[in-house]
């Protein structure tokens, strides 16, 4: 396919759309503004480093916006519409192309988006930068904890990166497990639902896909406050994982990243309310720990929680 | 620099933001709505096929945001803030990261661009994907050129094309020639301007990077009409260059591409004003030619322009 052939593909994905949007394939999108503040977010999957082995194109293609919805799950946002820049080597398979669209399609029937443009050019690696934008009148910023306040999360950590160790350092895992952990892994699942439910109840939030750690000490450093960490949000099958393989569940559940869970702050009197309202939307909001008045995340046993993360995949 | 490190240099580029603005560093950006339309483009740098030989990192920091400016031109709409999503193979020096970010600047001062926000990755190659915003009622669409409008352009075309020859395949050129040709090549200059000046005389147009041809074949095609060439805008000094080295004038100024121009039409009735104000806004529009109802894009002399373009550097 040239460029203009993936044009075409982007324009037939992007089907109709909304009265009031400019056709896809003009120099520019146009589209009504539904909100008094824009929101737009862009981020940029790389072939070598986002697309692990065995991950399909298709679900590729979904992974790219769902790295961009997830961010709109924890600021509270809706999205509304995307647009696609892709990098594309020449030994591409027009099928690959296809597929990377059918999961852009997936991904706007998923969360409700409008495919509104894109910009296709030759690059060394698939590279799909996904654009997302939508409109509101505030979000959830990083900043706004308390002291007192709790720290939740929507779900839990360490599988993913328990996938991750699967696919790319040979570890065994029971059949079940490694279900469950390459699901995570191929199919990331950023909870919108939760996000927009718990928008009224967040003193502050961010998305964690690079790592609970990482996210927790920024939570902290845009606050100015601590964070004790009472508990780490894994499950059962992971310590028989991490046993199994001799890795640590800290390791797992704190430094793993690529998780697209969202992880707040929720003023005690309101966390029965929250955590209604996260149940309401399909959800879970676990209490992980509290804020504080020192600085930096600290385990409740005094072991300093570092501020490290994010994973190469290569 | 490791990913902080570049958020952080992106952050400093960025300064102080208007009220209203959230600040960089959250997972999303968060600007007002200053118009009922939300106008949106974003166009993918790679450094393999859009960075030449002798161009600096600067420049093409700089040229990355100037390809989005352009389109903007064209469609007669202010641009607003921009955003980058870049990808950074490991091996390029820290200098040359805050080349780029100079040339980010650079364009920011230029075309009056707040950056709002930004994702930095590791790829094979320089990419730089910029997103640009602004609000508008309408656009001037590629729809919308009628049977007798005059085809028009706001420059000369070729000598860009004759830079990338002088650069890649050691055509000859004389000193001054030639140092108009790189300055086009590693410095385009969109006519915002002229761009916002002719937005009410325009019935079309387009952004012309892709080459004079491709450009006015698209018109057509989105207006279901025919355009007769009667010029190309071209000048003197190419027709050495073109002789000297053996090319033809009609292969560069048709089909040479990156040429950051506005190629639109305008009703016969309002010609004289659109030439004033182009003017008032430093530009220059030359009439090339005349809209028909035949279909396709044919010289005065018969010769079918031929639907191609766009150039690869590699």
């Amino acid at each position: 396919m040239n460029e203009y052939d993936i044009i075409d593909l982007l324009t037939r994905t992007a089907g109709r759309l909304p009265v009031g949007y400019s056709p896809i394939g003009d120099d520019v999108a146009l589209i009504p503004a539904t909100g008094a503040k824009l929101v737009l977010k862009a981020d940029m999957l790389v072939g070598r480093t986002d697309v692990p082995p065995g991950m399909t194109w298709r679900q590729a293609g979904r992974k790219a916006v769902a790295m961009c919805v997830s961010d709109f799950a924890a600021k509270g946002v809706a999205p509304l519409v995307m647009m696609v820049s892709l990098g594309m080597p020449r030994r591409l398979a027009d099928d690959d192309i296809r597929a990377i669209a059918r999961g852009f399609r997936d991904a706007m029937d998923e969360w409700s988006l409008n495919l509104i443009g894109g910009d296709t050019n030759e690059a060394d690696d698939v590279i799909v930068d996904c654009i997302v934008a939508g409109f509101g009148n505030r979000i959830v910023e990083r900043k706004g904890a308390r002291p007192g306040d709790l720290v939740v999360v929507t779900g839990e950590f360490g599988t993913t990166s328990a996938g991750l160790k699967i696919l790319l350092a040979n570890a065994h895992a029971s059949a079940r497990f490694r279900r469950r952990a390459l699901h995570n892994v191929y199919k990331p699942s950023p909870n919108l639902k939760a996000g927009l439910a718990l928008k009224g109840f967040l003193s502050s939030a961010m998305d964690s896909s690079d790592g609970l750690a990482i996210c927790l000490h920024s939570l902290c450093e845009a606050s100015d406050v601590g964070i004790r960490l009472e508990r780490l949000p894994y499950t059962r099958p992971l310590e028989e994982f991490a046993s199994d393989n001799h890795y640590t569940v800290e390791e797992l559940t704190l430094y793993g990243g690529e998780e697209y869970e969202i992880v707040g702050t929720v003023p005690k009197g309101r966390i029965r309310e929250a955590e209604a309202a996260a149940k309401a939307a399909g959800s879970q909001l676990m209490v992980v720990g509290r804020v504080t008045r020192a600085s930096g995340v600290m385990m409740s046993d005094g072991r300093v929680v570092e501020k490290r993360g994010w994973i190469q995949l290569n």
